[in-house]
């Protein structure tokens, strides 16, 4: 299933798959872009507030990109954001499973470019209890039907 | 310079030093969180509406939280983001340098943890032309003096 904005309208409704988060990609996330005990090392982290490693809330909001595109949110020709809201709501842990389940909030075409609109849509990263960990609100640019002979995004 | 709660106001501004997004950078991230043709690949990239490779948003965001613990806002103890609104305003590209410029817009006490206290602050993660490419705002925990002794964040 992969869509254009054509297909989409406000209450629509999408779900990835899971991935698992393992300490190993935690701590590698950490060393380059958040290197702070409780994202690098377990014994570090068990005396901070977490009381144990936690993914940096960057390396969540990737992972939710990621299953964004692979399901979460199927659409043709690319995903543009021009900006996200992001709620950091529960930790991430090592062992932890995320999917992201997403909904249209609003479509709208644009009025100075035919071949593309904006829609907003709220998409949740949810663990294997059911919590969400993540959510985040983003608007993104997406092509309409046909537009990839004109634009290709 | 690393700063406690107590040490921050309203309108207080730092900086941090610049770094440079390389193609390498910017095409390994995107092969793990966001693999599209304009973060992928120069060639692929061409075609699109970004006109060559682009660093994915979540990269830069990722960037800016580095440089934000590099001296864009230097507190001790450790941030922890409760939430974060961003806007995507120009594109990163290869060879791009980014620096952030962070300002504190609001401070609140914990009205139930004495040790620490929420900062509501806006960095701006700068390129080598002066222009803007990622705005950030975020609502960080930050530690309060002598806090170190009781919680360690």
């Amino acid at each position: 299933m992969s869509l254009w904005f054509d297909d989409l309208s406000v209450g629509d409704r999408f779900a990835s798959h899971s991935v698992g988060i393992d300490a190993d990609s935690i701590k590698t996330f950490a060393r380059h872009f958040d290197p702070q005990p409780f994202h690098l090392d377990e014994e570090a982290a068990r005396d901070t507030v977490f009381g144990g490693l936690v993914a940096s809330g960057w390396h969540t909001a990737a992972v939710a990109m990621r299953l964004m595109l692979d399901g979460g949110f199927p659409v043709s020709g690319g995903m543009i954001g021009t900006n996200a809201d992001l709620r950091f709501l529960r930790p991430v842990r090592a062992g932890d499973e995320l999917h992201v389940e997403c909904e249209v909030l609003e479509v709208a075409p644009s009025r100075s470019r035919p071949d593309r609109g904006t829609v907003r849509l709220r998409c949740n990263a949810i663990n294997q209890r059911g919590e969400t960990a993540l959510r985040l609100e983003t608007a993104v640019i997406v092509l309409r039907r046909g537009s990839e002979e004109t634009a290709q995004v």
